[in-house]
C-alpha cells in the first residue's frame, strides 16, 4: 500500500511502498552526516525510493544528485516521488545495477546506505524485494567498493551507514578500495546502550587517520527523542 | 628512579622505574578483558616491566606465562619482579626482538598492548626507551601481527589494547594476517566522552563476525572510578 509521508523539511514529500522497503532512521542521520559542498556533484548508490537525494537537497547540501536503484518498482517509486517534488532539475533517478554503473564523469561525493545483512542470513527470504534491499543478495560489500572506486574522484568523499558488525569488513575493504576511513560516530538508541548503527566517512586516495566522533544519542532515558536528534528531524522540542 | 607499587592483588607488587615505561590503566584493562583457560600458554608481546604477565597470574587466568620484551633495562626489571613475586615456575620473561620471536611450540593465547603511536609522531624523540615503548620506532603494528601469526596455534586468541584511531590499520592488518577481530569494546574516560582506548579480542582462522561490546567508562560525573573500573582493580568502594 502506498502512503504519503511529509518529510518536515521544506514542504518535501516522500511516497513509500508498504511491500518494499521503507527508509529509516538510517537514511536521516546518514543525510545529516554528509558533508559536502552544494556545487558538488553527489551519487547515491542504492536510493530505493530515492529518500537520501530528496533528503540531500532539502537539507542544501547538493543540487545534482544522481540515484542509482536496481529494483524496478523502487526506482518507479524514486521516479515519482522527484516528480512529486518537482526536482527534476536536481535529481536524477537510474534503473540500473550498481554493480554495472559507470558514470561518464566522476563524482565529488557518493553516498550510500547499503544492505546491511549478509546474504546467509535466513531472514526476509520469502520477500524478495524487501530482501534485496537488507540482504547481500543482488549486491555484496565488495560490488560496492567496487563501484565507489569506479566512479568516485580522487580526494572525493564517500558516506556510508552500517552496522557496527561489519566494520571489520568495511575498514579492511575500504583499504583494498584505497578509500581511507577517516571519520566514525556510532549511533546508540541510549547513553548506556551498545551502538546499532555507524556513520563513516571515507576520503579516495587519502592517508590514514581515523577520527571519532561523540556517539550519537537517539533516545533520552524517558523514551523521548534526544536534542540532537530533533535538531536533525528539523523539530522543535 | 625505582618505587614499588603493590598491585592490590594477593600481595603482588611490581617495581617501576620512572626513566622507563611505566604501566598506566591500560595493562590493568587488558588484563581483565582476556579470557582464558588455566592451563593455556600465554605470550604477551612487548611485556615492559613485566605488568601483564603478573596481573594475569593473579588474577588466576593462567600459570605458563612468556613475555618477551627487546630493551634491556625493561626486561631486567621484568625478569626482578617475577622474582621478587616468587613466580618463576609460571612466567618466563625473554630478551629479544620480537620482530624476531619464534616459538618452539605455539601458544593458546597472545596479549599485547603494544606501542600506540606511529614512528612519525615527534614525542618523546629526547626520551629514547619511553620512546621505543610508546612509538613504532622498533616495532610496526605490522610487525607484531606478523610475530602473533608465526607464535599462535589455529583458533587461539589474540587480546590487544590500542588507540581507537588505528582500528583501521588493526582491522585490515587483523584480515591481512587472519587474526579475525571477535569481539570489540572502547574505553571512555566519561559516559559522554569519545573512547580514548580500545580493546580487541581476536581469534586465529575464524569466521568474521565482531561483537561490540558495552563501552567500558572510567569515571562517574563527580571523578569518582565507576563501579566496574573499582571492580577490575579488586578495590571495595
Amino acid at each position: 500500500m502506498l502512503r504519503e509521508d511529509d518529510l518536515q523539511l521544506k514542504g518535501l514529500k516522500l511516497l513509500q511502498d508498504d511491500e518494499l522497503f521503507s527508509f529509516g532512521i538510517d537514511a536521516v542521520l546518514l543525510a545529516d552526516f554528509v558533508k559536502c559542498k552544494k556545487t558538488d556533484r553527489v551519487l547515491d548508490l542504492g536510493t530505493g525510493n530515492g529518500i537520501l537525494p530528496i533528503l540531500l537537497y532539502g537539507k542544501e547540501k547538493s543540487k545534482d544528485i544522481t540515484g542509482v536503484e536496481i529494483q524496478k518498482r523502487s526506482k518507479d517509486l524514486a521516479t515519482h516521488n522527484v516528480e512529486i517534488n518537482k526536482l527534476e532539475d536536481s535529481i536524477q533517478i537510474i534503473g540500473e545495477d550498481l554493480r554495472k554503473y559507470h558514470s561518464t564523469s566522476l563524482f565529488d561525493v557518493i553516498v550510500t546506505n547499503p544492505p546491511y545483512q549478509l546474504e546467509s542470513s535466513g531472514e526476509f527470504k520469502r520477500e524478495v524485494e524487501k530482501a534485496i534491499a537488507r540482504t547481500e543478495l543482488k549486491c555484496k560489500l565488495e560490488d560496492i567498493f567496487e563501484t565507489i572506486r569506479r566512479n568516485i574522484k580522487i580526494k572525493g568523499h564517500i558516506f556510508m551507514v552500517h552496522r557496527p558488525n561489519r566494520l571489520v569488513d568495511i575498514f579492511s575493504l575500504a583499504r583494498t578500495y584505497d578509500c581511507e576511513p577517516k571519520r566514525l560516530r556510532f549511533v546508540k538508541p541510549y547513553l548506556t546502550s551498545v551502538a546499532n548503527l555507524v556513520l563513516i566517512e571515507m576520503v579516495r586516495g587519502a592517508n590514514p587517520f581515523l577520527k571519532i566522533e561523540e556517539d550519537l544519542v537517539i533516545y533520552e532515558k524517558n523514551g523521548d527523542y534526544t536534542q540532537e536528534v530533533y535538531k536533525i528531524y528539523g523539530m522543535k522540542r
